[in-house]
């Protein structure tokens, strides 16, 4: 049986800190009390600090212990309509997939899919996420706080854009800034705090620079962030210089209105040049790169520039039809993998030396959490900061034999080596297991949900095989 | 108790044949007795046919059941060196990592390295793979009669080179063309032929064009396959044109000696053109693609224009020094999103079509099994064939929900979906245990034999964070 008392220890392991010294303990220990750690070092010191305090041990047999990563742009909405696009050219995505999925879910099925798809960010190792924009933030909330995840959620909004599905296409901008207000109201710091409320800006196409300023300005009075989908295909640019008479795109313009503030999340960032990367890195916009939604439907982001140039950037998965795995494990790997291999179109040769192991840790965990607007509580194991941690088994095939520890984290580790996760000083994940919700039953409902969703949609997929 | 008959029924399954027709059987059925299919079929049909016989039955559940996976370039030998040449310069790589580490490696390394390897490749789904090249086939071979896996095995060999370890430098094109003979005899057709030998040539850096002519002769004499990296890096290109003065680079100058033939199988062709894509088709020669090695440290492989222009291409997952997951699930995923995302740099996007799952799928399995030249025998599960299998689980937070089952496999799964393999009609993973070996033993024996080669080498990898 656990102990009740309030105080945890695991030790014997290896922990990767990711603090401003980016310490390692080998055969080092934490200790959390409630939410907060309140120390931190070697096991023998650790053990010997608390040898008299009533604390429950924990010993790792030499496992790892990392800070909870943060995935800091998946529309958990969407997690219900996984392998309805693939392989569909953009059009046939959008307006004969997405919208007729998106605008036929409820309430109900949003918290289906956003337990579904939390299931899959805790077995993954993410204790932190930024939501990228769904319709029922209730629907999110409720999955969230049951499932003891923390996240950033917002609802995507939109007062303009042509062949919206109707229910969409009737908001006025007044009721976009009023319905972003009230759900602030009713969800901000919610859930032990583990839940805070974001304004959401689906994407240019389909906003006035009215909603974008008034969304600026609520988000300066609420002191929260923004997120948003931004410079994703090369016709949203070319969208922005022909309507709004700029002469690159989407960035371009939003540094022109004055949008673009420390507090802005600025999702994909592909079809940016290198003035637009200085504008980004000026103002302190955050942006999440989702290298595998970017390979499949975007381009390539110039992901080194930016971070070259300043910019925070960070890991995000998109949502499952755009990217079908929900995991910051594989988004790690493939980080790391395009953009090594993306310097082949600028220099005519792959950099293997581009995107390095520790940078790509860093983009999963400390600076996620900087995205995420939460890195004085997050993001590190720190004395002080909340006890959002992933204990992983590193002595398995996947992972065997370890010559260099963080490499193994970004390139071999699967998620299968995810073990435990705790966030806000409590488990929820413990040997595999998922702890506040029965992960069978939601995967049944989720099939249920979805196959009635695609119904209602009209949305059928075609067969590829012989179905016999 | 498992039942003594040798006949086996797996039946209540999803059933991916990959046959000429592309038939899934939806609650299908397999037979198989000893080695080979003998029927398959919708699961009624098939019980009611077998009704009277003394079977094996086994109630999959509604779980898939495909053909196993094919990983036609996989460098066995190099499992130990996992890690130890990440983010480094290609220089670094070879010179200061790879060469020092294989030179120094024994047979009982490679005999370990391989047990290891094979153990990452068989939780993959994978049961036939093509060694790419190492030095000792007498340990590989070991390690794959004894993991009850199939196998094409080469050793590699150079006569010619600058730069190369002592060792490997000494050798005369006489004594490679021996020394290839002499594998043949000992191990080809060994282990209840699931093991045969090919001929190996490391790449033409290191091979003189009488090694290259003598190995096609010896091919032919003996009927057998030629393993070869092909078109990696442009540097290669660069120097067979100052060398052997054509006007392109190696698949040029090979068509120009008549190398390329049906029996070749061609590792990358990263930097081939429109004309070498053409001789490639007209030769009937297979390409590996193996693309988190490409995108990490060579290129972007025209692979869909090679298969447009009726090229056999497969998978391969190089070496765990190139790539870190020996995982062709992994490398199906990144197959379709590389090239889906190549496409922005020939047409300015990304084609989201490009490379769909049912061709993806078709490289791992039967396009795989014709690169290695077994297609008669294995590559899709039909009557008369082997039964070579792989039983996933597709009811989990990483597949649910799946409204496209062939996408689903491609896109959505990992390798902890891969639930049993059988090969050559016997399971060699049962529930996830690997049933010939004893994995965590295998996982302790490789850490010391790779501690201690790396010493022996004189190999020191840098640590990235503040190690305390």
């Amino acid at each position: 049986m656990e102990s009740t008392t309030k105080i945890t220890i695991l030790h014997n392991a290896l922990i990767v800190t990711m603090d401003s010294e980016l310490r390692v303990f080998e055969n080092g220990a934490i200790v959390f009390d409630g939410d907060k750690i309140t120390d931190i070092g070697k096991s023998d010191n650790i053990l010997r600090r608390h040898r008299a305090s009533d604390v429950t041990l924990h010993d790792l047999n030499g496992q790892f212990v990392l800070p909870g990563f943060v995935n800091t742009h998946v529309h958990t909405s969407q997690q219900l309509g996984r392998g309805i696009a693939d392989d569909v050219d953009l059009i046939t995505w959008l307006h004969g997939r997405i919208w007729p999925y998106e605008s036929h879910m409820t309430e109900e099925d949003s918290f289906i899919s956003t337990l579904l798809c939390g299931i899959e960010l805790i077995h993954s190792g993410v204790t932190c996420f930024a939501e990228a924009g769904g319709q029922y933030v209730s629907g999110m909330a409720k999955a969230v706080e049951l499932l003891g995840l923390r996240a950033c959620l917002t609802k995507s909004i939109m007062d303009f854009g042509e062949g919206l599905p109707d229910l969409w296409s009737s908001q006025t901008t007044d009721q976009c800034i009023q319905s972003q207000k009230e759900l602030y109201e009713k969800h901000h710091d919610t859930a032990e705090g583990r839940i805070r409320v974001w304004l959401g800006i689906r994407q240019i196409l389909n906003s006035t620079d009215r909603l974008l300023l008034e969304t600026r300005d609520l988000a300066r009075e609420l002191n929260t962030g923004i997120h948003m989908h931004i410079a994703e295909i090369s016709y949203e640019n070319q969208f922005v210089v022909d309507s709004r008479k700029v002469d690159h795109g989407t960035v371009t313009h939003l540094k022109k209105i004055d949008f673009l503030q420390s507090n802005l999340l600025a999702a994909h960032c592909v079809w940016v040049n290198d003035n637009e990367i200085g504008y980004l890195s000026r103002a302190g916009v955050k942006v999440s790169h989702c290298p595998a939604a970017a390979m499949r439907m975007l381009g390539f982001a110039p992901v080194r520039k930016m971070i070259d140039a300043g910019v925070c950037v960070s890991l995000g998965t998109d949502g499952a039809p755009s990217n079908n795995r929900m995991s910051i494990v594989d988004e790690m790997y493939l980080a790391s993998l395009i953009n090594k291999g993306h310097e082949v179109f600028t220099t005519g040769t792959t950099d293997p030396t581009a995107l390095s192991a520790e940078v790509v840790f860093r983009m999963a965990t400390i600076d996620g959490a900087k995205t995420v607007l939460w890195d004085n509580e997050i993001g590190s194991l720190e004395v002080g900061k909340k006890a959002d941690i992933v204990i992983i088994d590193p002595c398995s095939w996947t992972m065997a034999p370890i010559h260099d520890c963080i490499s193994s984290l970004v390139y071999s580790m699967r998620t299968e080596n995810i073990i435990s996760v705790i966030c806000n000083g409590k488990w929820i994940m413990k040997d595999k297991k998922i702890l506040n919700v029965d992960e069978k039953e939601i995967i049944l409902q989720a099939k249920k949900a979805s196959k009635e969703l695609l119904e209602r949609a009209g949305i059928s997929i075609p067969t590829r095989m012989k179905m016999i």
